[in-house]
């Protein structure tokens, strides 16, 4: 537990992502997975397989936030070129690690694979990386410095975070109230921007949708101090009751 | 039509996707939806809803690419400033547009919705821009330079995406053909790499999947140039065969 705040950006490789022929679903997962970790997700980028693209993004991201996450380009085609360009981001050579060696060769071994020379692509790393174990595939991810670099299918992905959780500092947990508002968000924006000026330790979001009565809106109130919080939870819980629709 | 190529950014703001509460769907609606002008979706961020962070990534978009598409921050309360944050990123002021108003009057008296000062605030736009229509709430998105700046709820954002389509250029749609492999990427790798090596117009991606016989694979090609696609597309299907399990 740390008292500094803990940030952390995402970087999304690949372009079957930037195409629309794959929906990412890696962002919301890290982001929830942040969260509860008490540590402050405050950026994403998607960028293409192309190396220059992927070495400006991340030098960008890792030496502005605590950690950054990457997913995709692990694998054993020309088009997966991560590890490649994380050395290139951090300049340093990439080769074949010992022990993602030796995993690789048990595991093709096990299940009757040719350890070829594409396959064994898959244990280059860049020097000084520390490898992320991978329980479904074995294939590993790798951190090097305060990047975590993890596959992009989101089976392999979601696994790697539970690998690599025990290395995270964790902050104090995000608290969030939401409070449900049967009215128009244009009705709430002045009383609720006043209780946001009150409470500036909260943050008070506005998500307005349509509900069966009509305008609705969901004010979520997120905040580390929870004296706070649940002071700022009330007074939006009664602006609620007092624009509730009568009758 | 245009010989040069269209490029895009979209740069997706609000505290809610970072926070994972919502997980974004507009980022895929709008690669989809890019893809099939012909516009090539190059890069793509999320940023908090603070002005500075969102003044900062639309500026180095816009300068970077033909068209930038933002979602989120454009409704009437206090977290909602991507209006103010688009005049900062371009240097002019933010006022009242008329024509918005208007909508906005009439469409309150419709409705019998009280015009108060949180409602008008969605008539706020930067000077110069242009209005994006709204069919489904009536606040309208709006235009500045090579930034169209949209909702982002989704029903709205792509019913704004419909309303601003006619404004962009088209490009050559970039044609498709995917090869399914059950096979491991692991043996498509290396007579891949030599297609790939051999058509450099034609983008190959390899996309593994776990099917019920075991390791599979999609190989997706992309190009401009029908010719050479069909050409690399035969090469990949002949590989499949011959990859394919025996019996």
């Amino acid at each position: 537990m740390t008292d500094h705040p803990l940030t952390a950006a995402v970087l999304l490789i690949g372009d079957e992502i930037l195409s629309g022929r794959t929906k990412d679903k890696n962002l919301g997962f890290i982001a929830d997975y942040l969260t509860a970790l008490g540590i402050d997700l405050r950026e994403a980028r998607l960028v293409p397989d192309v190396q220059e693209e992927i070495v400006t993004a991340v030098n960008a991201l890792r030496a502005r936030y605590t950690y950054v996450f990457t997913t995709g380009g692990i694998g054993p085609t020309h088009d997966d070129i991560t590890a490649d360009a994380m050395g290139a981001a951090f300049g340093v050579p990439v080769d074949h690690d010992p022990e993602a060696v030796e995993i690789l060769l048990k595991w093709f071994r096990e299940i009757g694979r040719e350890p070829n020379e594409a396959r064994m692509r898959m244990a280059r790393v860049p020097k000084g990386a520390v490898l992320i174990d991978n329980p479904v595939s074995k294939a590993p991810g790798f951190q090097i410095g305060n990047v975590f670099v993890m596959a992009g299918v989101p089976k392999i992905m979601n696994a790697m975070m539970d690998s690599l959780a025990p290395r995270l500092s964790r902050g104090v947990v995000m608290q969030s109230r939401t409070v449900e508002f049967n009215a128009g968000e244009g009705d709430i924006a002045k009383p609720l921007g006043e209780i946001q000026a009150q409470y500036p330790m909260v943050v008070i979001g506005s998500y307005p949708f349509q509900s069966a009565k009509g305008f609705a809106a969901n004010i979520v109130l997120r905040s580390r101090d929870e004296a706070a919080l649940e002071e700022a939870f009330t007074a939006v819980t009664a602006l609620a009751e007092r624009l509730a629709p009568k009758g």
